[in-house]
C-alpha cells in the first residue's frame, strides 16, 4: 500500500566532531521517503524554493518517491544550521530560515489523498489538521516536537485525538504529560488519542506501547556515528513504511516495524546527511535486522 | 555452585517522593547475596557493627546464606542517607557514616575462599586485590565506582586486570575511558582486564559485551519505582548467582544472566529495601523471566 508524507525539505548546515555538511539535502520529509521507499510507494507532500538544487529533486525521483506534491514556490528553501557535541547525542540548533516554509500550506495530490497511510511530519499541529482534513488514510502517524508542545497545545491535541500512532522521544513524552515515567507519560499519551505509542530513546532504542503490549527494541551499537541528523526521521519512515508495506497493523508488524526502523536510522548515522540512507539496499536492511535479532536473543 | 561476595552491609534512610525507610536494611552485599541466593548457595564476607539489628542476621540466614565471614566489629555499622529526586532516575546522597566499614579488611572462611564464582563489591580497589589474594575463584565478577575511578585509579587498574567480568553503569564507563559512545567505551574496559563488560542503564536496560558478542537486554517497565536503592546490586546478585548455579560460562548463559539479574533487579525496585527481594519466590523471578521474553519478541 502506499504512504503519503507532509514534512519540512531542507538544506541543513551540520557540524559534527569528525567534520562539516554544509547546506546538504535535509529535512524530515526527505529522510522520511528515502526510508520508508525502501518498504512501500511514497508520496511526497512539502515545500522547496528556486533555490533547491534539481539533483536532489532527481535523486528522490531515483528512488521511485511520487514528488506531484512537491511544491516550488518563490523564494529560498528552508535552512538549518547545527553543530552536535563531542558527545555526539547532544547538539545545539544555531540556526533557524523557515523561508518558504513558513507560509506553506500543504495541498495534497488526490494520489497523496488516497494513500492509505499518512505520515503527519513535524510541522505546526494546525497544519497537520489542515493535511488529515484532505486525506483519506486509515491508519495515520504523528511527529511532534517541543516547540508545539510549548506554543501550540490546544492544536496538537486536537490533531493527537484523530490519529493512529505518534512517534516521539521520550523528553517529549515528559514535556507533555508531566511524567519522569516513561510507563505511565506513554498510558497519558494513549489517553490523548492515539492507541500506538512510539517512544525513541536514541541510542537508548525505543519503546512501543499498544493495547495491553509493550515492545522494547534495542538500538543497534553503532561505534561510529557520523552525523545523527535525520536519524528519527528515517525511523519514521521505515516505521510506516513497513506497515505501508505489509498492509496489516498488529502487534507482530508492529514490532517489527519499529526493529526496521531502527535498522534504517542506524544506517542514516553512518554518513552524512541521507547520503547513507540513499545509497542502503533492502539486502542491507534485512541483513541488519537480523543483527537486530542477534542482539537481542537470549 | 557457590559465589562468595565481598561488600557492605548497612544501614540505609532513603527519601522517595513517595515515602520515607529510616535506617533500614541495605550494602550492596546485603543486596547481592539476597538476589543471588535465588540461585546458587552464597557466601557473605562482611562487617557490621554491635548495632546491627539481630533481625536482619536471621533474615539472610534464613535464606540460606552462610554468614561465617560476617565480622561483628566493635563501633557502629556503615551508614547511608539518600534522597531521590521527583524524576527517581536521580538521587542525592545526603551522609555517608563508615563507621566499622572503615577499618575493614575482609577475611574470606576457607569456604568462602573456595568458592568457584566471586563477586567483588564496590569497595577500595585494594581491598578487592586483598581479597583476590585469598581467593581461589575460577570466575570473578567487580563492581565500582566514580570514586574510585576518581581517587584509586591505578590500584583499580590493578585489580581489573585479574578480573573476568566488570558490571559497571554507562556514566562509569566514560569517566573511566573517556568515551562517550559506550560500544568504544565498553572496548577500552575490555582492554583493562575483564572479558565481559555488562553496562547498567537504569531504566534503558543494559548492554553486555563479550568476545565479538553484544547483547542489548531491555529495563522491566516498571509503572512505581518505590525505591530503587539496591537494584544494581540485585542485577549483580542475579547475574552471578545465575552464572555459579547453571556452573558454565557462554555467550548463552551470560545473555539469561543478564535477564535474570534485570528480572531481580525490577522486584527490588518495588518496594523500600530489600523487602520485595526477600518475599519473591524462583516462581516470580521465572515469570518476570518470561515476561522479558514477550517485551523483547518480534
Amino acid at each position: 500500500m502506499d504512504v503519503s508524507v507532509v514534512g519540512s525539505i531542507a538544506l541543513d548546515t551540520v557540524e559534527t566532531p569528525t567534520g562539516r555538511n554544509e547546506e546538504g539535502l535535509g529535512g524530515a520529509a526527505t529522510y522520511f521517503s528515502l526510508a520508508a521507499a525502501q518498504f512501500a510507494a511514497v508520496r511526497l507532500v512539502g515545500v522547496v524554493g528556486e533555490d533547491f538544487p534539481a539533483a536532489h529533486v532527481e535523486l528522490l525521483r531515483s528512488k521511485g518517491i511520487d514528488l506531484d506534491g512537491l511544491e516550488r514556490a518563490s523564494g529560498k528553501t528552508f535552512r538549518w544550521t547545527g553543530r552536535y557535541h563531542e558527545d555526539i547525542n547532544n547538539r545545539d540548533t544555531l540556526d533557524t530560515q523557515l523561508n518558504v516554509f513558513e507560509h506553506f500550506h500543504p495541498k495534497l495530490p488526490p494520489a497523496a489523498c488516497a494513500a492509505p497511510f499518512l505520515f503527519l511530519g513535524n510541522i505546526h499541529p494546525s497544519l497537520q489538521t489542515e493535511v488529515l482534513e484532505q486525506a483519506k488514510a486509515s491508519f495515520v502517524g504523528l511527529d511532534t516536537m517541543n516547540l508545539w508542545i510549548n506554543i501550540a497545545l490546544d492544536d496538537l491535541k486536537a490533531v493527537l485525538r484523530r490519529v493512529n500512532a505518534i512517534i516521539i522521544n521520550d523528553s517529549e513524552v515528559k514535556l507533555l504529560t508531566g511524567e519522569s515515567n516513561l510507563v505511565k507519560g506513554a498510558k497519558a499519551v494513549r489517553a490523548l488519542g492515539p492507541r500506538i505509542v512510539v517512544v525513541k530513546k536514541g541510542e537508548h532504542g525505543c519503546l512501543l506501547f499498544g493495547e495491553d503490549d509493550i515492545f522494547s527494541a534495542p538500538a543497534y551499537p553503532l561505534e561510529n556515528v557520523v552525523d545523527p541528523t535525520g536519524a528519527g526521521d528515517s525511523f519514521a519512515g521505515g516505521f510506516m513504511g513497513y506497515l505501508a508495506g505489509c498492509g496489516k497493523v498488529d502487534s507482530a508488524s508492529l514490532r517489527q516495524a519499529v526493529v526496521y526502523g531502527s535498522a534504517v536510522a542506524s544506517f542514516t548515522c553512518e554518513k552524512f546527511g541521507p547520503d547513507r540512507l540513499a545509497e542502503i539496499t533492502r539486502h542491507d536492511i534485512q541483513q541488519r535486522f537480523e543483527e537486530f535479532r542477534k542482539l537481542a536473543a537470549f
